[in-house]
């Protein structure tokens, strides 16, 4: 239903799908030879389907531009600006995200959460933009797709159907 | 940290301790017959010190008092003023905070969320307002600090130190 | 994957996926009033392929098996047997069930777990069996297959396409 | 109440307590310069006091020492005897350790469960043995120790009450 605000809302906060594409390939490559970047956008796409990562998207991002707006009310705009350290609805909102292929995605969604690569890092340092929800919300996209294709394509030998 | 803060805002959108504490009187009564309200209203004062729940409390009623005052942005603002029914990030919310004392706070959780006792029903039906989250959270809060009588006075035999 | 297994599984436990059906049809049809049980029971299959849900059901059903067989060691034969009443990991691998699609489902899990309608009840009152695990497995699938028909037939106006 | 039999479980499948504070020293080192492996260990042990952080830890290696016995009943035997890349129950149960001190460990549950630091690998690689729950349970205790570090050393300067 909000497939298209939700890729829009994505890009103008500086992520591109092709993007997460490059970091699910980076993880799934190593257990499969003859994936392919574009199976591996396919899979994002899937995963940015799912209504309940939509929605966990569309509220991430909101609180993150209310927050740069300086919108919000106290005590949530500071806890915000200053990215506390310690405030957890990120990776809650997140989890909610990574769990639509399973529990697998788990490790992944961690992994990518503590070393923040490609664009994930990129969000993290530059900008003057508050990103408390983006980058854990990428990194939920990340490895649902992830999981996906490790559901999908084990050992690079069975392509099974609905997983 | 926030507990003045979180109390006021409960109290503020119509949900004072004692309201809770009831709440958690009736789930626990039938298991522990020596049970008193004030044991309660002190097991809900406890959860509500967890950072956890606080900032739980924090970001939901934020995005309720928001949406109520029409101040979101679109799709959220749609999303939370006709109450989706299939938006999800309240549970997932409330997850954090039944999660506290274990999980044995996810059965009363949903029991609470389904059945909508005192003032969780009272907030649902009267008034004009936005309480997406906050109806959650509430059974949230309930569910943990029923969670944390459980483990301390299990079977009314025990009094453990802390949980 | 293991599909056929897990439906026999369930029925040497005594769950058929009528029984099952029956749940979803009860918790649903107020909203949906052109349901169908058909239309139910084809939900809760549709649950039951998810691996995921194979691996949560293949696990809780053999610790209630073994326990009930007196195979398990110390401590676990005897949390087990006694149906420990703060053991938690019958609710944490039904969290599991009950997310597959999205959180909206974690009411309904904590309902049914309280409730023990139907086929639920029958499990936890009739037999000498250990039934620790799947009282807690057919509720989340139960709430699972409910979650599906919501996402799926919402207000039963929509029909969408994989959700 | 199962302190002692879980630190002997753990110490029998080769995992001591300093061990694992020696993962939570190196996690959280770079934050709080004045730590010392000494309150690492100590807030390891909080963490084993907790009873869904027992009720965990007693399921999983129980079910891993079944496993390595051949003692289970078939599909579960197999699925933990070849160590099934996508069964998740692993992570599902070590979820539950992980959460006992707020979301925030989410993320160094999952970057400890990929990259397999310290006596984590040595479970992985070493033995002929059966560490499909172990391994990740170790990761859950050392996720959870550190986040209790992270929420009373917040940048080594406060030090708080009950977390």
């Amino acid at each position: 239903m909000f497939y298209g605000q939700v890729v829009r809302l994505l890009e103008k906060r500086g992520v591109s799908l092709d993007a997460i594409a490059e970091i699910v390939y980076a993880l799934q490559k190593p257990y499969h030879e003859d994936l392919t970047v574009g199976q591996c956008r396919e899979s994002v796409e899937h995963v940015l389907r799912k209504r309940e990562v939509q929605h966990a998207i569309i509220t991430g991002i909101t609180l993150d531009m209310m927050a740069e707006e300086k919108k919000l009310p106290e005590p949530l705009q500071t806890i915000l600006a200053i990215d506390e350290p310690l405030y957890g609805m990120d990776e809650i909102l997140a989890l909610g995200i990574t769990n639509v292929y399973g529990s697998i995605g788990l490790t992944n969604f961690g992994y990518l959460d503590k070393r923040k690569p490609l664009v994930i890092g990129r969000l993290n340092r530059g900008s003057a933009g508050v990103h408390v929800f983006l980058d854990d919300l990428v990194a939920g996209i990340a490895a649902a797709a992830s999981a996906r294709i490790a559901h999908r394509l084990p050992d690079g030998e069975r392509f099974e159907g609905d997983v």
